[in-house]
């Protein structure tokens, strides 16, 4: 039916031309021909099939409809171009470790899915979505032959939806989005100081109290837990406790440690009020809220989050103090380790397996307890010598703002965990990328996640030696546009930003400098010390990508295109800050953009031209540029890249 | 509280700096002073209230959250900052002829709109939405009193879900930005010969044979009628018949004057399948069905289409010629009649009033029959001598790719009804643009209602002598931006359509052509001849706004970077054009623009320089910029327009 001619390995595949896969899979054989996409694109299911594996084709046929533009009407196909064929639904639920291996294979006359499970179905119908591109004649898939299953089990995403509200819309399109690069956990942060985000009937004052009005409903999780099981991910919940809990107290204070009355926290960090770990009460109204929430979010795992408790209401409490010494507990330290038994088996009793942050890891927790490290792989291993299990999330925190390289560079088998053996490997279970929000909106978040994510996703799927940045990166540009289709606003709210900064007029000079800046990394942002739930997140730093697009590997003709639109921007940027106040802290770097444009113009000119530079004239303009690396209006130029790089190409010929 | 310096008329105030309003109110009174909109802003309605002004009061501030990023939290607010209120709710449901006037005083210290009925308050505060503006510290609103009422009681958009599927999303949105433009119907085109569009549960093969699967369901409808309820909007829907009904006979084919199985029609025009209006069952079914509607919409204003009726099958129908014998009815426009005036019957047994476009106005009619006309303000004045009531859609087509001005230009009273006394004039209740959607997808279809349709609403709403072109184009810019914040994606959809014509690859250079060009004329592309409803509608020409955003009148300046730009985007697009059908056909519109790039930088030149122009050069660049305005792939080159000018600037010089 086909010919293979060769294999490639998943890394050569990536440097040929044609269609970009992300997370690149186990193996894939390219072959001759090419399969048309048109308006009688037919998918049938042969065989085994379910409502899950059903509503999978039905919203894959829509999302190429999107994609392409085309109306499918396949009642008028008279074969099938795709069929699945899957040998039986695998586990009802979204569920750890199951079989999510296909077989995909594409010839110009037709396509074929086989998958063990209707999950694997999913994986491989999002392979599909991913080789579809327009052609000489129209759209098609190029015949390959491909055979997939993911590295690690657990492969997620985090989204704090407590710092800023996360309405039940971003939760979806973030689904989609994760489902296409065959990430299969949402990790949902729930509650922390400034906001408990679920509602509870029995205990309504978390909510009516804890939220401002913006909670989900426990119809809103019942949905997304069924919106997030039709596309093959798991839903685990976390409520952060003791810690991160002031939005409990609002309601409920006679939780906390502290005598008081509490107000949610508006201030981003780390903060006193903690609960009392040492009330019986404290416990029975853990028992039944965890009982509520057990059943409301059907997965075994479940999160306590348990990090970074301050003691100090501990340490200030008498009553604390004497229950320390009447109990033989030695510390903080040991306080918290002993609420973790305790709630860890409140949790069992509801069947649950208990998921915390690396601080939760300390003496007598049962060994099925999963630990996610933010500090290292270090962690992990040691988590890993103790029996538990662990997951990565150090080196994915999305709101750090780092690139997609850095990022893809960080593997959960790397450092410490590199020697670890095989049984204490498997004990790694994979990773998940945290997107906390202190800094992010809804407006912004899906920029924050999208579409690096994807690069960490690949990092958690494809086998351990797909690891060329290079490659990793033109794949990310189109896969970027893909996910365009899934409905995250990653680009389609970038346009709106840019209207909403140059306040109603055309936008043409905001979108020049802000697609040539990238905001500061997350420290820069702290240190002003300004932040709170009340800023509005609505300046130029919001709305840049993390990561600019500008072309990485510029040719002359490219370059210059760039460093001429550069050079004439400011006066027409200017116009626009004129009164403006969201534009006018953007005047000094759209003034430096401008420089750099002349200095790269001028280099340009000179490695054209062949004709001899100053050697001062170099060493001048790069003082100059290194100048311009300084953050301003907490974004920095990533416009100083290529014109250093053209200058240092300029001063290696010398 | 204010001072009264002096009064402007609306023109002027559009010419001042400042914020646009759209439609501009009958009287505006700038005054001194600003007040700030930030996060303590707060909204109270004093007095009068009901759940309708409260649902758009908290409409209100959470688009005001949207369009500046603000997180309001009124609970912090020590006064109100906008008091609202009203007399009286007006009627429950919109009503034709309601009391939608208001009036706004804004002055530093706060703002009191007043209104006397729920609806005038509703449209005070879509003013008070487009008066906000970034300014030198923070958002703000200049102090004004603003007096305002309509001049027409109906405005209107029809939307045609019948061509083109329409979800019940894009309903939505689009009612949002209508309310925002004060427009007060929604003219729903619910059924033609490519589609059945609402369930029916007595005939429920009318939308199980007739539309895909594409149809509202009876709670969709009501949740829509609801929704427009809201925004003070009334819905009118259309069932088009005798003719544009072939969707009805896939189900029921013994409702047509021809025996015969039918099939939904995937082409576009005028087609021979026709309702048979001699049949006592036709009346029968039609009772049933339309009272079953008339429950579902409730506006006491009904539609019947009654458009271009080919008569083909009733002269070869030996029982209709038969009838018409019998009965006296002298031909088919006879025949048509009787079957308006037995449907009209039906109408008034459901408490309806009939509309109907031109074609219905025959003798015999209900003296409250509507005209809807199609043809001019002749056919309303005709009509209105007649003692009927008329709507003008003439001049409102959105589909045919006209320019804002143009639509702008068309008033109802103009022309033939310019000189009819009072009496008659009352009887022409306003206007509805049309938007028909054979050339037009969901996803474009925003962009060819938005922003152009605003300029419509300011015909229908501002008085008589709000007519300057230029200041509706100043204003246009704008407001087409504040309409994002509404929801509609005439602009968020541009972007992606771009990445997709790109084909995953960095979109710039597609824009860069895509911006400078405009679809054609829609009779262009009706005598292309290979449009039907299976055709992907995701070219360059579906892509480009239909008026360019070219700046209308740019300085030296910004011509020198929009030339440099086109001249230097060719190359760029070439390398994505490479290989790819969707930009291919583009090409050569790609190497006309960069020409016409490089033609105006010399003209620039000769302009800046003072150097004598050799005059054949001129007739020269002349011939050539004129032979560029051809349609190439169906669109044409705005950008020939500054550069035409510029030569037409330099031959005056001469």
């Amino acid at each position: 039916m086909f010919r293979t001619l060769f294999i490639l390995s998943a890394f050569h595949i990536a440097a040929c031309a044609g269609p970009a896969l992300m997370p690149l899979p186990v193996k894939a054989v390219p072959l001759d021909g090419k399969l048309a996409i048109d308006s009688v694109f037919r998918v049938t299911i042969a065989g085994h099939t379910d409502p899950r594996l059903e509503a999978g084709v039905r919203r894959f046929i829509s999302r190429l409809g999107r994609e392409t533009g085309i109306p499918f009407t396949p009642e008028k196909a008279t074969a099938a171009t795709l069929t699945v064929e899957t040998r039986d639904s695998g586990p009802a639920d979204a569920t750890l470790g199951e079989d999510e291996s296909y077989r995909l294979d594409i010839s110009s006359s037709g396509a074929h899915l086989v998958a063990p499970t209707t999950t694997g179905a999913l994986r491989g119908l999002a392979t599909f979505a991913q080789l579809i591109v327009p052609g000489p004649s129209g759209y098609q898939v190029a015949a390959i032959a491909i055979d997939d299953h993911p590295r690690f089990p657990w492969r997620g995403l985090m989204i704090d939806a407590s710092r800023h509200w996360m309405p039940v819309q971003m939760i979806e399109r973030n689904l989609d989005a994760m489902a296409s690069v065959k990430l299969n956990v949402l990790h949902w942060h729930l509650s922390d100081d400034q906001g408990f985000r679920v509602e509870s009937k029995r205990f309504p004052r978390l909510q009516e109290l804890g939220s401002e009005g913006n909670f989900y409903t426990q119809q809103d999780v019942r949905h997304v837990v069924d919106y997030a099981r039709g596309r093959g991910i798991r839903v685990v919940p976390e409520f952060d406790i003791p810690g991160h809990a002031t939005s409990w107290f609002t309601g409920y204070p006679e939780l906390a440690s502290a005598k008081g009355s509490y107000q949610i926290e508006r201030k981003w960090g780390i903060f006193e009020p903690t609960i009392d770990p040492t009330r019986e009460e404290t416990y029975k109204f853990l028992e039944e809220l965890l009982a509520e929430m057990a059943v409301l979010f059907p997965d075994p795992y479940f999160h306590i989050g348990g990090d970074e408790v301050k003691d100090t209401h501990w340490k200030q409490s008498p009553a604390i103090q004497d229950f320390e010494k009447t109990h033989g507990i030695n510390g903080s330290r040991e306080l918290q380790a002993y609420f973790n038994r305790r709630v860890q088996e409140i949790l069992k009793k509801q069947g649950k397996t208990m998921i915390g942050w690396d601080e939760v890891l300390s003496p007598g927790l049962a060994p099925d307890t999963v630990i996610q490290s933010w500090r290292g792989q270090q962690s992990l291993a040691e988590a890993a010598a103790k029996g538990y299990r662990g997951l990565l999330s150090f080196g994915y925190y999305l709101d750090h703002i780092r690139p997609a390289g850095y990022h893809y560079g960080i593997d959960p088998l790397d450092g410490a965990a590199k020697d670890l053996d095989e049984k204490l490997t498997a004990r790694i279970l994979g990773g998940e990328a945290c997107m906390w929000v202190e800094y992010v909106s809804e407006e912004t978040v899906d920029s924050r996640i999208w579409p690096r994510m994807a690069a960490i996703a690949e990092r958690f799927w494809s086998p351990r030696e797909v690891k060329d940045v290079e490659s990793m990166y033109a794949r990310l540009e189109p896969i970027s546009r893909k996910l365009e289709w899934e409905g995250v606003k990653h680009r389609a709210n970038y346009g709106p930003m840019l209207d909403r900064l140059a306040g109603g007029q055309p936008s043409g000079p905001v979108r020049v400098l802000a697609d040539a800046v990238e905001p500061t990394e997350i420290q820069r942002r702290r240190d002003t010390h300004r932040y709170t739930s009340l800023v509005p997140l609505n300046r130029l730093v919001d709305t840049a990508h993390p990561e600019s697009e500008l072309p990485r590997h510029p040719d002359h003709t490219e370059l210059r295109v760039l460093f001429s639109r550069w050079s004439q921007n400011h006066a027409l940027f200017l116009k626009l800050a004129h009164d403006n106040f969201l534009l006018e802290e953007a005047i000094p770097l759209s003034k430096n953009l401008a420089a750099l444009g002349d200095i790269g113009l001028k280099a340009l000119d000179y490695l054209q031209s062949g004709k001899p530079v100053p050697e001062n004239w170099i060493k001048e303009q790069i003082a100059t540029v290194d100048g311009m690396k300084q953050p301003i209006a907490e974004v920095r130029l990533a416009a100083v890249r290529p014109v250093r790089e053209l200058l240092d190409s300029l001063a290696s010929q010398r």
